[in-house]
C-alpha cells in the first residue's frame, strides 16, 4: 500500500458539526487541510460538504497522521471530557515530537492544565482554545480564544487570524495566556451567554404573561432592541425564532417546543469557579439554577395548582413599560458582562493568565454567540485604562448604568407585585445595590459565626482576627439532658492566634 | 516503660475546639475517653477543664491508641483536607483490623467515599458524620449526622445517642444512610445555615438602613421574632448580639466589626454540588456569593461613591412594614429548608443515600446551628408523606406559604425602589414564583441552543428530539471576509439521533 503523500498543512480529529465547519473554513482560505473520524457517515460528509476544495477525510487515523506537513499541527474537536484523552493516548504514539495539538472543544481548564503539562514533559506543543460561534461561527468566522504553549500559537496565527471572524478589520482571535487562560475565558464567555440567554427568557415571560402580548408583537419588540444599543447575536437569532412557524401550521414552532432547558455544563462550570475565585457571579448562578428548575415540568404543573395566580396581567401603560423594560435589560445585561469581566480579572491574578481584559471584549465583539454593540464600552473600558478592577469604575459606563436603573427597578416591582418570576434581573440588581453599599450588614455576619463557631472577626481600624466569647450572654443553653441556666460569662474581644478562617483559594485543585 | 493501661472506651484526635468540647460531653455521660494532639498546649486545656472527669489526653500517638479498649473506636476532629489523610496514615499503623475510625470534621463527602473505600479495603470500619452545633453543641449537646459503615455506627450508638441534644426526649442523632451520607447532609445542613444567616443580615439592613432603627430597636425586633414562629437558634443568638457592648463603651461590639464575611467553604460546596445535582439552590448560591461580595470592600467604597443613594429610608408605615417583614422572613426561611430539602431528595437518588428526610428533620430540631420551631413542620411534613417529592407540595406548608407571600411581595418592592440590597429575599421569591409556573418561557432557551449550537430540542407530546437548521432564517451572516447575504434555508424540525445534550450527573467525580 502506497503512502499517502504528506500534503496537507493541518488535521482536525473530529468531524461532527464544529469539526467539520471548522476545516471548510480554513480550506476557503486556501489552507489544504485534513480530517479524520472514526464514523464513516462523517467523512462523507466531510466529503460531500467539500467538494472542490483542498480538504480530505480519513477513517484510518494513521493514514490520516501521515498525510499531514511536519511539524504537524493538528486540533482535536471531540465531546470534553474522557474521550479527549482517549484520543490523546491514540495519537501520541503515531505523532513525533515536536508536533502540536489543540484542544478546540469545551474541555475544563483544569484537564487542559493537566494535559498540557504532561504533553509538555513528552516533547508535544500543546495549547487549549475556546472556540465560539456554533455551526455559522465555525463555517464563516469564530470567535477564538487559544491559550498556552505561545511559540505553536504563533505557528498557528496565520491561519487562525485568517478564518476568524472580523470586526473593523481585526480578527477576533488573539493568544489569551498561559496555561489554560483559553479554555478558562472560554468558560466564562459560556457563563455570560447563560446569564444573557436567561435575561431574555424572562423578558419573553414579561412580554407574554405580563404585557399579554401576542409572538407577533414579542418578535417586534426584540427586533426593534435589536436596531439599537442592545444589538446583539442572541437578540438577533431571537427575533428569527419569532418569525419561524411550525412547518404546516401558522404557529410558532417555538410554541412547540418543550420549556424543559437543557446544559452541556460550561455555564455550571463557570459559576462553581467563581466561587471558587470568591468572585461574585449572581447572574450566572441565577441562569444556572433557572435551567435546572426548569426540568422540573411535572412538579411545576403540581405547585402551579397549590399556588395560583388568579391574574399575572401587568397593569401599566404598555409603552411606558416597555421603554422601562429596554432600561432594564440593558442595565441587566451591563451587570452580566461586568461580572464575567471581574471573575477574570480574578483568575488572571490567582492563576497568572496575565489576561489582557480590553483584547478579550475586542476578540467578543465577532463571532462568538456573546456578541453585541455593547462589547465595543466594554473595550473602550478596559482599553482606557489597563488597571480597571472593575466595570462599574468605568466613567462612561458608570452614566449608561444610572441612566438605566430606574427601568430596572420599574419592572422588577411590577413582576415581584403580580408574581412573574425575574430572577435574573432581580439578581443583576441586587448585585448593583449591594455592591455599591459601603457598609453592608456582613459584619452580623460574622459576629454570628465567631459566637456558634469561634470562627473570629475583624475589627474596623485594627489588624488582626478577634474572638469573643458570646455565649455568656444565653439565658438557657440547650444540652442533652434538658435546658439548664447558662453560667459562662461573655467575654470582650480576644485577640485571637487562630488562623483569620478563611479558606484557601481553590482547596479543590 | 510501663505501658498504659487500655482503660478508654474512645478516643478523639484532635483537641481544638470541636474535639476538646466533644470529648468532655463524652466524659459528663460517664465514658471514660481518651484525646490526642501534637499541640501541648492543647493537652494542657484539655486536662484542666477535665479536671475530675475520666479524660486524659496525649501528645505521644502510640500511648493514646494503646491506651483505648479494643477494637477501638477513635474520632478524627482536624481541618478538612489533607491533614484527614495524614492524620488517617500516621494511625493506621498503629491500629488493628476491625478498629472504628470516625472523621467528625467537616470533610468533603467525596474524600469521605474515598477514604471510606480505602479503609474498608484495609480491613478498617470508617465513617464520615457531621456534627453541629459549635463550640455550645459540641459540650453539651450536638446534632450529628453519621453515615456510612452501618455495623461501626451501632457500636457507637449509645455514646452518641447519650450526648446528643434532645428533643421531647429525643436524641438528635441518627444513622442517616451509606457512604458518606452523613457528611453529605452535614454539608447541606451548611448551606441552608448561609442562607438563613444572609436573610438576617438582609434583615438587619432593611431595619437599619431602611426603617432608620437604633440597634436597641433592631435586637427588640429579633428578640420579639423569636418568641414566635420564627423561633430558631440563629435568630435567639442574633437578638444577644444585639445586646453586648463592645467593653468600655455604649455602643455595640456589633458596630466595631468589619463588615467583610468569610466563610470556611462548605456553603460553597453546597451550591457546587447542587449544581451538579441540577436542584435548584438559589438562596443558598446568593448567600455565598453575598459573603464573596462582601470581601470586596475598597472597591463597594469607590462604588458608593460613584452609585450614590440619597436616601435609603423607606416611606412605609413602621408597624405594618414590620408585620411584613415578619412575613417575609418565614416564606424566605421556608423556602431556604425546602431547596436543602429537595437538594436531599435528590442526592439521595443519584448516590443511593436512602436518606429519609423526616429523620433528618427531626434531628436538626436540637443542637445543631439551623435549630428552629419550623423544623417540627418539615418532620410533619415528610413523616405525613414518606414520599413527598417536595416541601411546598404539603398541605400545611401551602397555607403558611400563602398567607405569607404578600409580605415578601410587600418588602421586595420596597427595597428594590428604594436602593436597598435583599438578593436573598429576592432569590427566594424568585424560586417561588418560577417554580409554580406550569409553563416557564424556558421554551426559548432551547430554541437559541438548537439555532446556534444545534444542542437540539424536545417537542411537546413527541418522543426524543429534534433539529432545525434556524439559521436560514437570518438576512446576513457575518463572516471572516465581512458579512454576505445568507444562502441556506431553513428547515422544519428533523428528528435527531444525536443525544439529547443533557450533561450526565456529576461528571467531575
Amino acid at each position: 500500500m502506497s503512502p499517502n503523500p504528506t500534503q496537507y498543512a493541518f488535521g482536525m480529529i473530529g468531524l461532527g458539526t464544529m469539526g467539520r465547519n471548522l476545516l471548510l473554513n480554513m480550506a476557503d482560505h486556501g489552507f489544504a487541510v485534513a480530517g479524520y473520524d472514526k464514523n464513516q457517515k462523517q467523512v462523507d460528509l466531510l466529503g460531500q460538504e467539500g467538494q472542490g476544495k483542498p480538504v480530505q477525510g480519513f477513517t484510518d487515523p494513521a493514514a490520516f497522521v501521515h498525510s499531514i506537513k511536519t511539524p504537524r499541527a493538528i486540533m482535536m474537536l471531540v465531546p470534553a471530557g474522557a474521550i479527549v484523552d482517549s484520543v490523546i493516548a491514540e495519537m501520541l504514539p503515531l505523532l513525533s515530537p515536536g508536533d502540536i495539538l489543540i484542544d478546540g472543544g469545551n474541555s475544563h481548564f483544569t484537564d487542559t492544565e493537566r494535559r498540557a503539562k504532561d504533553l509538555e514533559s513528552k516533547g508535544f506543543h500543546f495549547f487549549g482554545m475556546g472556540v465560539s460561534g456554533g455551526e455559522e461561527g465555525a463555517r464563516f468566522g469564530p470567535s477564538m480564544m487559544p491559550g498556552g504553549d505561545a511559540e505553536a500559537y504563533k505557528t498557528m496565527q496565520p491561519v487562525f487570524e485568517a478564518i476568524a471572524a472580523k470586526v473593523d478589520g481585526a480578527p477576533c482571535v488573539a493568544y489569551m495566556g498561559p496555561g489554560a487562560a483559553g479554555h478558562f475565558v472560554k468558560m466564562v464567555h459560556n457563563g455570560i451567554e447563560y446569564g444573557l440567554m436567561e435575561l431574555i427568557a424572562e423578558t419573553y415571560g414579561l412580554l407574554k404573561n405580563g404585557l399579554e402580548m401576542d409572538n407577533a408583537a414579542i418578535g417586534q419588540v426584540f427586533a426593534g432592541w435589536n436596531e439599537g444599543r442592545l444589538q446583539s447575536f442572541l437578540l438577533d437569532i431571537t427575533k428569527d425564532i419569532f418569525a419561524f412557524d411550525a412547518p404546516g401550521t401558522d404557529h410558532l414552532l417555538l410554541d412547540d417546543i418543550k420549556d424543559e432547558a437543557r446544559a452541556k455544563g460550561t455555564g455550571k462550570w463557570t459559576s462553581q469557579e467563581a466561587m471558587n475565585l470568591q468572585a461574585p457571579l449572581p447572574t450566572v448562578d441565577t441562569a444556572v439554577s433557572m435551567r435546572d428548575l426548569s426540568k422540573y415540568k411535572e412538579l411545576r404543573g403540581q405547585l402551579a395548582q397549590l399556588y395560583p395566580t388568579a391574574d399575572a396581567s401587568l397593569a401599566v401603560d404598555r409603552a411606558a413599560f416597555l421603554a422601562s423594560l429596554e432600561q432594564a435589560f440593558y442595565f441587566s445585561m451591563i451587570m452580566a458582562y461586568a461580572q464575567g469581566m471581574h471573575m477574570l480579572a480574578k483568575a488572571s491574578e490567582e492563576y497568572k493568565y496575565e489576561l489582557d481584559l480590553a483584547t478579550i471584549a475586542k476578540i467578543w465583539r465577532g463571532g462568538c454567540i456573546i456578541r453585541s454593540t455593547f462589547l465595543n464600552d466594554i473595550f473602550n473600558a478596559f482599553q482606557n485604562d489597563k488597571g480597571l478592577a472593575h466595570l462599574l469604575l468605568d466613567g462612561a459606563v458608570q452614566q449608561l448604568v444610572l441612566a438605566a436603573a430606574p427601568g430596572v427597578r420599574t419592572v422588577v416591582a411590577a413582576a415581584v407585585a403580580t408574581g412573574l418570576a425575574v430572577p435574573a434581573y432581580t439578581s443583576a440588581l441586587g448585585y448593583f445595590d449591594a455592591f455599591r453599599t459601603a457598609r453592608l450588614p456582613s459584619n452580623l455576619i460574622q459576629a454570628q459565626r465567631d459566637y456558634f463557631g469561634a470562627h473570629t472577626y475583624e475589627l474596623i481600624g485594627k489588624e488582626g482576627v478577634f474572638h469573643t466569647q458570646w455565649t455568656g450572654l444565653r439565658d438557657k443553653v440547650e444540652t442533652s439532658a434538658g435546658t439548664h441556666a447558662n453560667q459562662t460569662p461573655a467575654t470582650p474581644p480576644v485577640p485571637s492566634t487562630k488562623q483569620s478562617n478563611t479558606e484557601p483559594a481553590n482547596p479543590k485543585l
